[in-house]
Order: structure tokens, then C-alpha cells, then sequence
């Protein structure tokens, strides 16, 4: 879960409904005809882009990015050594009362791998291959958030152009403009807000967190392949250190 | 045929055509000189850019990726496990009988080929070169549907600055503004719709189609071989696997 | 000659002067200060940026791809085969007086150097010397047309400010404004139409056409090369049918 | 500290304010609600899109670049030449002294290395990572900056939009359009000048300085590498000279 | 001393200067806070972004770009073709007297370096470093003036925000909206002006010009590499000949 993005995405909303509600009042606002036009147009657009599949993956993963927690990579160091012990002492098969205590299934599966009796270069190439495949998954959904971004503001100008268009060609009096003016822009503010607000950052996001995930899954391959082959905490701890940059390996104290 | 993307161009035209009703009349949208501008300028300029054999192919390529399905990666498994089992069985002039029940006229060709007896080398060379060629008039469709995507707008600009001299130099009282403007900007509103409904959306599906069709090429390219060099149902089937992204290889349970 | 190219630019200067006589009269649209803005405007930038024989040469190289006819690839091969069984025939000498017959000079050329006796090596450091040459130069006129497509617009829109400024400085009643702006815009409108309808498509001209030219001459280099090594004229041809794409080489049938 | 920078923020922010003081009164431009939507929604997007840490250690780093002088070239030659005279003459143990006369952290560090008696390897290994990782820190901050420079007038241009909002559709006669326009474009103004004047220069300023420190950091290691080899001074400048450019050699005097 | 270039900022600047007078009076146009705001603007963001040092360096080169005239390449060829001659014929310490002939300071540099005994790899190495930190300054150079180039717009931008605002806030009557709005608009036909005709081109032209001159030295250099290493007029004039483009070749009729 983290907390930034989801504060972000509150504060900015309250940002602007307050300056909204300062400015004038809300109801000039929301127009169903302008949500319309900028959501439907959007969607369609990426409909068209991507394929349905592809379009409705994105908010699983958007949730993913939302709500599951990173383990931190102390705690990933500490969990290789403690397990690097038990099985020097007492057997690998005595870690397969550890697995049940994890809750990150890459790593659970990653030690009944282990555990199942499977050598290091199967477990290496099957587990290399699901960070590839999530990889794959995440930079699709950056891609259709960095189309969407893109999408908004034009479908928003769409609409802003079907407003004027309308209230131009039946206006009588000069008068009308102004108000027939601000109904054809908050087409405009939903695609700005829209883009600048949710799709293009949570896109940044996306990359950011894909970063953070394969790092994080990759010390795992490395520490449960180390396991397998049979070396000691020491070393496995340190074949997990290279992937930890420089600055942060002081903070992170393991006991071996 | 792919409904994702004719779902999204009729869920497109409904929603900009059902938000145009709501705000006003749609005559007003209905312009046959701003039709002309937009929809001519963007030809004669893509005609420039290209040659006129390339911008008729577009519609043939548009339209292919309309209609035509992509075969399941688990059919073409199960077909090439098959084939491989009859080979083995009843020697390779017995698949001829299976060439005709194939609809996908790459696949039979392929097939036709091995009955032929074709070596393997042979097969492979040929084959990638179809699947390159086909890449090459993909990559140049996205290629035209991007110019295209970049130059209706600009069209529409020239239409719209028309229509807006015209009416500025012959205007006698402000009240004419109005529907002069509302009739210039529908240039403008064309271009927009165009270029970001159709335009973009298609060259970025193309892209996608494009993927699609050569990684499904490139399975019964290497399944054909692989039977042609008289291997296994197993080993063909290993073979052809490699294509399948980790993720979805757990729902491709096949006979062998 | 080049006929899409030509037909494009007289088809959309047809289709902006029919839109502009439907709206309104011609004569608005032709304003000499407009002109010499955007023209000389871009004219001095493109000075200041490249070499004078550099702005020079884009006129002959934009002639050239209007004027003149790449010879078929089906021609090229049946020469070619004509000529290696002449060669080994009757000698290189009796292709002298194919030289003359030929329209084409750089193939000529090549022809020449193989009647002289130089070896395959130097016929091919000589020959590709040139195409790389001609690449250059089309690389430059390309770089050249789109530095133009870029500047077009930006002058134009110093045009439409000086204009502007001119005009709301000493205007005195609102009714002014409408035609002075209509004289203003008519600058925005030369950018627009000339980097869209001709400077962008014509840099992406030149990108086919030397693209399109560089395969016909290293087909004529390979040929040249593999006759003046005494090949016969089904290697000769073998040879050039690699620059072929897959899909046309059904449609060239060549006599061998 | 580099003067260039601060000068040209304060004489930046002078000319900003002094043209507006000529132009009318400051008054109009300070606007709480404007500024709330800039910086705001910009903050808050950059949450969204980066970590909390990172968004909060961009501020370190702009004031590193401000504060902190790099030592110069010549200062860091002639450092290491005296040093790896002392270390001939009056072994290792002897530079004990000079760490305490040193304020560059990074370089001291280095001279702690070498006396603790740590081999060329572990101190360049060491050494190298610190920068590497100062490196990836300065590119996330430019990332940052930048991503700053591109959301402040997307929003500019939301609060730009609410205000106009607000404004024509409570409008009652045309006379107000001036004054509620000119708050409206306050926000635009804010974000205009905010992206260049601030996050687009700094950015590009923060990866001038790296590129800078990287330098420095870089001569440092080599320098003492060398010495820890037990070099003689004059191999120990020509050693760092490398990293000096061609053309400030010759102002580079150093006493060995 | 490049004609194309001074003779297209003289025209530029006649052009428009011509157009202004031609719609009107040029007083409107000569506006010092927005001379003020654009320059100053610019300046300082430039300033942030790089150093003082690299800032008042652009202008020692752009007027190196103007005033510098390169050599042309047949004189280069002749001169070291005549330089191996009096090698070969009277020594290498002949060649002293020619030296103070030469108005080219790095030819004479590297001559001397010739006459003081020098082996061409140490030639070679000195005089491609200077090559090398010329091509790092050229660039540098580019670099900022594109940076001026797109800050320009956007303090041109910032200014007419800063008029518009102001006069709209204190504006009483419709009348006043014309002739302020002009006033406003100044500050962009500014940036567009400064950027079009000078920042761009110029950066564009010094890409140009550094090509250029780049090839020109690296025949120096490997002209006078070759008279170092005392081969004959032939040789050396072979050796320079690969930098002269194909087209160019029979042009450069030399006396061996």
C-alpha cells in the first residue's frame, strides 16, 4: 500500500474541488454530457488501440500498484539467512514448515520449489520467467495509461469543440456566450485534470513500482537458488547484497 | 475479427453523435467543404509522402485486421501435435489429406511444403521470408496511419483559418460571428476526431495485430520444421511452447 | 516521374481553391506582405542554418524525384541476364555497344568500367562511393525540407503577431477588427498550407525515393560485379533476386 | 555555491517583478487560490508518480548544488602530488595528519581508506559505487525537476480553466470578463514561470553539476588508487591529467 | 566568414522590419520592458541552467562561425602534397619557413611539431585531443543556443501574460482592449522572432560548421602524420583524399 499515491490522489482531488468551491459553485462542474464524451471517447480510443483483454487488465493492475505492500529488502535478507541456516542444519525439507509463515506467494513458491527437490538452474529459469512475464504485464499497462494520458485532452477538446459549435450557430445574443462558454470548457478541465492528474503520473508510478518489484524478486531467485545449492548464510547474504545500492547497505543490518 | 476494435469505432461515433443531439441539431456537423479540406488535403498529402500503391494497400491492411481472426495458440499446438503423431505413424504423405481441412492459408502452405518433401532448411527460409515481408507492409500501414494521424489536424487548421478569413473579411455586424465561427471550427472538430477516433488508434492496433500475427507465424514455422525433421509429438510440442508467454502456458492443456 | 507526387500537390491546391472560392472570393487569400513574411522568413532561416549551395541543391534533388523514372526491377534482371550470357558468350568487349542502349547512366558507368577490364573489386569501391554519395545529399535535402516544415509555421505566426499588433494599435472602432484579423490570418493560413502540403510530404518523399533508388543501384552494383567476375547468368541472377522482396518475386519473370 | 545560479534566479525574479511593477500594481498578481492549484496539483502529481522519500530529497539536492563547491582541478592535483610525495617519503602512516586538514568528505574518506592500508582494488571498488550511486541519485532529482516542469502549467492551465469556469457562467454583463479573465490568467503566469524559470534550468543545471562532481570523484579515485600502489608523484599526475580537457591543461600548473 | 549566414539574419531582419512598416508604424514595436522581460528572462534561465563561463562563451563562438573562414579542401590537399615534396627533397627542417606562410595557427601547430622532431603517433594524439575539446565546445555551444531557443518562447509567453493581466485588471472600457492587447503581443512576436531567426538557426549552423571544420583538421592531421612518417607526395595525398566526399573528388585537381 503505498501512501503516497493514494494521498496524492486525495490532496489533488481536494485541492481542486477546493479552489472550485472558492471560485463559484460545484455544479457548473459536473456535466454528464462532458463526462461522456471525455471517459467514453477515451475508452473507445483504447478499445481500439488495444484489445479488450489489455484494457481491463489495467485496473487489476492499477489496484495491485495501490494495495500490495513490497516486502522490504531487510526483511528479504533476513528470511534468505534464517532459511540458509535451516537447511545447512537440518535439511531442506525442514523448510517446508516456512513456507506456510510467507505471505508473498513468489517466494512461497520459489521455496516448494526448493523444498520439492528441484535444482537451482530449474528453479532459476522457471521464476526468471514469471518476472519477465509480470515485467511484460506492467510495461503494457504503463503504455495504455501513457495512451489514455494522451487520449483525454483530445476527446476533451472533442467535446469542447461540439459545445461551441452548438452554442455558437443557435446563440441570439451575445449575451449567452459566456455561459454556453463554460459549459463547452469543463470538457476541457476534465481532460487536463484527468491526464495531468491520474493517468500520466500513475503511468510514472507503474514504471516505478515495476522497478522496485523485479529488484525485489530478483534477490529472491538469487537467495532461494543460493539455497539450493547448498551454500552457507554468509554467502548467500552476500549474493543477495549486490542487488541492495551502495548507500542503503549500512541501514540494512542481518543477523547470519 | 476483432471485436474490440469495431465495438470501439461504434461505441465511438454513438457516444460523440448521441453528445451531439444533446447539445443541439446535427446538421450544423453535416459540412460537405469542410469534408472536402480535411478528408482531401490529408489524401493529397499522404499521396505525396507515399506512393500511390502504398495508400491503396492501407485499406486492404485496415481491413484485414478487421476480419481476419488469428488462429489460438492452442489450436495451432494441438494441430502440430497431431500432424507430428500422424507423420510418425502413417509417414508425411498422410497429412496431405489434413492440408485441405486447414483454413489458414499459411499453415497449409507450410504443410504443402513438407508433404512436398521439402527439408527442413528449406521450409524455414521461405516461410521467414513471407513473415518478414508481411512485417515490412504492417510497419509501413502504422507508417501511413501515423502521417495521417498528424495531418488531419493540420488540414483541419487550414480549413478552419479558411472558413475564418472568409468570414471575417465579409462580416458587417458582430452578430454574424457566432455561426461563422461555429461553421469554421467544424473543420477543426473533424480533424480532432479523425485523427485521435481512427488515425492513431488504428496504427497503434496495427502495431499490436502485427506482434500477434508474427508470433503465431513463427510457431507453425518452427512446428512445421520441427516435423520435418521428423521429431517427436513431444519435442515438437517443447518446441513450439517457447513462443507462449510463461503466464498462459498453464491454460494450454494439450493432447499429445 | 513520379506520378502520386504530382497529382497529389495539383489535386490539394484544387481542393484549398475550391474550398476558398465555396467560401468566399480569392482575392483575400493572395496578400503579397503574407507572402514575403512567410517566404522570405524561412527563406533567411534556412540560410542561416545551412550553406547557400546546400539551400541551392534542394531544388534539383526535389526536381529529380519529380522527373525522374527509377527503371523497373524486373528490367534490371533481364538486363542483367542478357548481359552475363553475352559476356560469356562474346566476350566482355562485345558489350560496348550495349552501353549506348542503356538510359540510365549510372548503370552505363558501370558497364564502362567492366568493358575497361577493372577488376570486380574496384567496379564495387567505386560504385557504392557513389550511392553512399547520393544518400548524403538526399539526407540533406530531406534534414533541409523538414527544417522548412518546422520554420514555415513559426514565421507565419510572426507574420499574423505583426499584423495583429498593427492592427489593434490603430484601430478605433470595434467593426475593424473583423477584417484587419481576416489580413492577419491569412499568414498563419500560408504557414500551415505550405509545411503541410508541401515541405513535410516532400521530406518524407525523399526519404522513399532514396530508399527506393539505393536497392535499384546496389542491384545494378551486384550484378555489374558478378558478370565482371564471369558468373553465369543464373548466379547473376540468384544474386539479384536477394533485393527483391519476398512477395514480388513471383511477378518477376525473368528469360534466362 | 555557484553564483551563476543564484544570479540568475534573484536578477530572474527582479526583471519578472519590475516589469510587472511598470506594467500596474503587484497586487493582482499574488493570488492565494492560484497558487494553492500550482502548486498543489503539481506537488501532489509528482506524489503520485514518485515515492514520498524521493519527492522529499529533491530538496537536498538543489540545495547541495547551491551550497556545496566543488574543489577545483588544480586544487586536487596538487593535493595528490603532495600526498603521494609524503607517502614515498614518510610511508602511509604519515598522511594520517593531512585527513583532518581535508574538508571534502568524499576525499578524506579516500585517505582513510589508504591509511587503514587497504589495497588499490577494494578502495577503487569502494569508492566507485559511492559515485555510482551519487550518480543514480542526481538523475532521479533531475527526473523529478523536470516531471515538475512539465505538470506546473498542465495545472496552471486546470486552475486557468476553473477560474474561467467560474467566471462566465456567473457573468452578468460583458464589462466583467476583463477583470475575472485577468485572475483566471494569474494561474497561467504562475506555472509559465515557475517551469522556466525554475524546474527546467535547475534540472539541467543539477545534470551539468553531476556531471561536474563525477569528474572530481573521478580524479580522487584514480589519485589515490595510484598512491595506494606506491607511484611516484609524477606518475600520479599524469595518471589524473587524463580527466583534465585538452585545453585547461596548459593552466593547470602543478609543483611536483 | 560565412556569407549564407550574415546575409540571411540582414535579410531576415529587412523582411520583417519591411513587413512592419509596410502594415504600420514601427514605434508600437520597439517596447523596452518587453525587450526587458524576453532578454532578461532568457538570460537568467540560461544562467541557472549553465554556467557564467559557458554562457559569455557562446558569443566568442558564434562570431568564430561568422569570421573564421575554413580553408578550402584543395588547398589542404596542394599545400601537403607540396609539404611531402620539400620533405622528401630538402629535409624536414625545410618545411620551417614555410610555416610562417601558413594563417592557419593548428596547421602551423602541427608543422612545427613536425620541424621540432615529433613522431606522428605523438603528432596524432596531441592534435586529435584539440580536435576533440573544439567538437566538446561546438557542442556545448549548440546546446545552450537551443535552450535560448526554447526559453525565448516561453519568457515571450510570461511577458504578454504579465501585460495581458495588467491591462485587463485596470481596464475600464472595451476601447482600451485593442490597444493594450498590442502592447501585450509584442513580447511574443519577440520570442518568436529571436528564436526562428536567430536561436535555431545559429544552433543549427553550428552543427554545420563544426562538421565541417572537424574534417578539415582531421586532414591536417593526417596529412601531416604522413610527412612525419615520410612518405611520398603520392601516398599523402591518397591518404587525404578518403575525407573528401566521391562527388567532390574530380573537382580537386591537385599538382602532385
Amino acid at each position: 500500500m503505498d501512501i503516497a499515491t493514494i494521498c496524492g490522489i486525495i490532496f489533488g482531488f481536494v485541492t481542486v474541488i477546493g479552489t472550485i468551491l472558492f471560485e463559484g459553485n460545484l455544479a457548473i462542474f459536473f456535466n454528464i454530457p462532458a463526462l461522456a464524451i471525455v471517459g467514453g471517447g477515451c475508452t473507445c480510443a483504447t478499445m481500439i488501440h488495444f484489445s479488450l483483454p489489455q484494457l481491463l487488465g489495467i485496473f487489476s493492475i492499477i489496484k495491485k500498484t495501490f494495495v500490495t505492500k513490497l516486502p522490504s529488502q531487510a526483511m528479504i535478507i533476513q528470511k534468505m539467512v534464517d532459511f540458509a541456516t535451516i537447511n545447512r542444519r537440518d535439511r531442506t525439507l525442514a523448510l517446508e514448515q516456512e513456507i506456510r509463515k510467507l505471505n508473498d506467494p513468489f517466494f512461497a513458491r520459489g521455496l516448494q520449489m526448493l523444498v520439492d527437490g528441484q535444482n537451482a538452474e530449474a528453479i532459476h529459469e522457471i521464476m526468471s520467467m514469471e518476472v519477465q512475464y509480470q515485467q511484460e504485464r506492467h510495461a503494457m499497462g504503463k503504455k495504455i495509461l501513457e495512451f489514455m494520458g494522451a487520449s483525454c485532452p483530445s476527446f476533451a477538446m472533442v467535446g469542447t469543440l461540439i459545445g461551441l459549435i452548438s452554442m455558437l450557430s443557435k446563440m441570439e445574443s451575445p449575451e449567452e456566450v459566456g455561459r454556453g462558454m463554460a459549459v463547452a470548457l469543463v470538457c476541457t478541465f476534465y481532460g487536463a485534470f484527468t491526464a495531468n492528474m491520474l493517468c500520466l503520473p500513475l503511468a510514472g508510478k507503474l514504471g516505478q513500482y515495476s522497478k522496485a518489484e523485479t529488484i525485489i524478486k530478483e534477490m529472491i531467485i538469487e537467495g532461494v537458488c543460493a539455497i539450493a545449492k547448498g551454500e552457507n548464510p554468509t554467502a548467500v547474504r552476500e549474493k543477495i547484497h549486490v542487488f541492495v545500492s551502495a548507500g542503503r547497505r549500512e541501514n540494512l543490518k542481518v543477523k547470519s
